[in-house]
């Protein structure tokens, strides 16, 4: 009998990450290419279909492709369309589940990029074996999805889980969601850097950061700059684990998770930004949570990124066979 | 046949509510009684066994007692115990389902109070229907169940929901779960009595508030003054909505609910509180989720509190016989 593989799509703002998935995440074939966001979805779905074409070239009768799994950028997994995406150049409504399933007459599921980062930690991850845990992705902005008895938290709306958007300060930083202390405007790459330069406003100490523009200013630069005992870098790092770990003690409150998965660029910092989480995320924590809560970092890099849409084709695929 | 019933108990610090309740939320037979709070759990057993005896007299054959729900603060769902309550002098842990089971050799189902009447609203009042919603209750501190996709939320330790311990400020006020700032010391009866004393003190308007002692102050002096036109309980009203709101919004944010439902001695207050609330709630929801959620306040009333475990009876009865 042939072995069942599925095919993974991560659309992100700038690449399209594609490949073919066995049952195991074993990643059997994978592709990259630009998303070019800019353009309409005509000229993107062209694009993907001719890379689809490659990937599946070697394919023979050993494999037989089973289903599609697709993550995306405001992604509802209900209608299964794109909806008002903010770096995507697609209009407020794209149908791609429709597009994709007549092109390759195959059952497609489409949810939003954290929450497929989530089904894939509980499958192929480090939450493998977890029934309730919280995914938190700290990128350019922070997505998560959330993890309860098993099953994907999907909301009245299919909306649940937009952690990067509670509220930190009424009053605080503008978040580009229209709203003012959004999280993500704390707690990011994007949101390290902010602080960063605050620091460097008000702080008088020497500091490499200070050579650097918003611009060229990378999560590594923050943590290279912090393992090298640089202040400005090191109290960056404190203040955003203090707010992101309070929040987290909050989140705590409402799920009673078994653990947080930080996955994206600024979870590579490692202890230097995990220690003050850690600290400030017990301190806040309500007593019958207290020494409960693990806090890991994900084992997953950004070129597994295609593990979380393979999770959710296995799982829509395992539901339907019971 | 015989029409089946459960047995409900409500525990609460100074009142335990007992009822007969039939599929359709009939209350058939209830009782009250002191819980006698200070004394040891024996004598509450033995309390509790002489009132359901009572309660029970009139049962003839043509109705059968099928389960037991109990609904009590601190319970543990997944033990059966009732672990650390503050307000009941019952030491660390009583194994609470399991005395009563034997007793009356009957399944017993437990869950904490403010859980029980989450699943009392979905089965029998505000909530029918509703698959995704959030029940607060604002009583002495801020209770609150969560249903996601027609199930309760437990959680991986089984304490899921305890939206009264969200943050509203590091420094705020001392809460006696040990933290400060709480959200269940602003937006409760004892919150709001909070904020018109700090209101009281900052303030030099005329109040008829002024006149009674942090004691004696209920909800209801609150609400009254207010309606009359009272500066300073309308400013108390205001506040208070600000903050529930707003935490309800962050709520939102993990939950993405289709409604909350508030229940308990504050919201009685009706639109006092109630458009202050939707005002803050809307002006700080993330815009996916804003003019999609519904404020609601239920229409039970305490002397139907046992509605929540006798939903909670039923609906172990339904999971067992399908």
């Amino acid at each position: 009998m042939a072995q069942k593989i599925v095919l993974a799509i991560d659309i992100g703002g700038s690449l399209t990450k594609i490949g073919l998935v066995n049952e195991n995440g074993k990643i059997l074939e994978k592709r990259v290419f630009k998303t070019n966001a800019q353009d309409p979805f005509k000229i993107f779905v062209e694009k993907l279909k001719s890379e689809i074409k490659i990937l599946t070239a070697g394919m023979d009768s050993t494999h037989k492709l089973i289903s599609i799994g697709i993550g995306a950028p405001n992604a509802n997994s209900l209608t299964g369309n794109i909806e008002n995406p903010p770096n995507l150049n697609w209009g407020p409504l794209t149908p791609i589940s429709k597009v994709i399933g007549e092109m390759f007459k195959l059952p497609v599921v489409l949810t939003n990029d954290a929450n497929a980062a989530a089904l894939g930690e509980m499958k192929f991850g480090t939450a493998k074996g977890m029934k309730n845990f919280v995914v938190l992705t700290l990128g350019t902005g922070l997505g998560s999805g959330i993890i309860s008895e098993g099953r994907l938290l999907i909301g009245e709306h299919a909306m649940a889980g937009e952690i990067g958007h509670v509220n930190v300060n009424p009053n605080g930083r503008r978040c580009n969601c229209g709203l003012r202390g959004c999280l993500e405007t704390y707690a990011s790459v994007t949101g390290i850097r902010r602080t960063v330069f605050e620091l460097i406003a008000e702080m008088s100490e020497d500091s490499p950061l200070r050579k650097i523009s918003f611009e060229d200013m990378t999560g590594e630069h923050i943590s290279d700059a912090a393992l090298a005992g640089d202040t400005i870098a090191i109290m960056a790092f404190n203040k955003t684990g203090e707010i992101l770990g309070g929040k987290m003690a909050d989140s705590v409150a409402h799920l009673d998770p078994e653990a947080f998965i930080l996955s994206g660029g600024l979870s590579k910092a490692g202890d230097i930004l995990l220690n003050p989480i850690k600290k400030f995320m017990e301190l806040r924590l309500f007593s019958a949570y207290k020494g409960k809560v693990k806090v890991l970092t994900s084992n997953t890099t950004s070129s597994d990124a295609v593990l979380g849409p393979a999770a959710l084709a296995w799982s829509a695929f395992e539901k339907h066979t019971l």
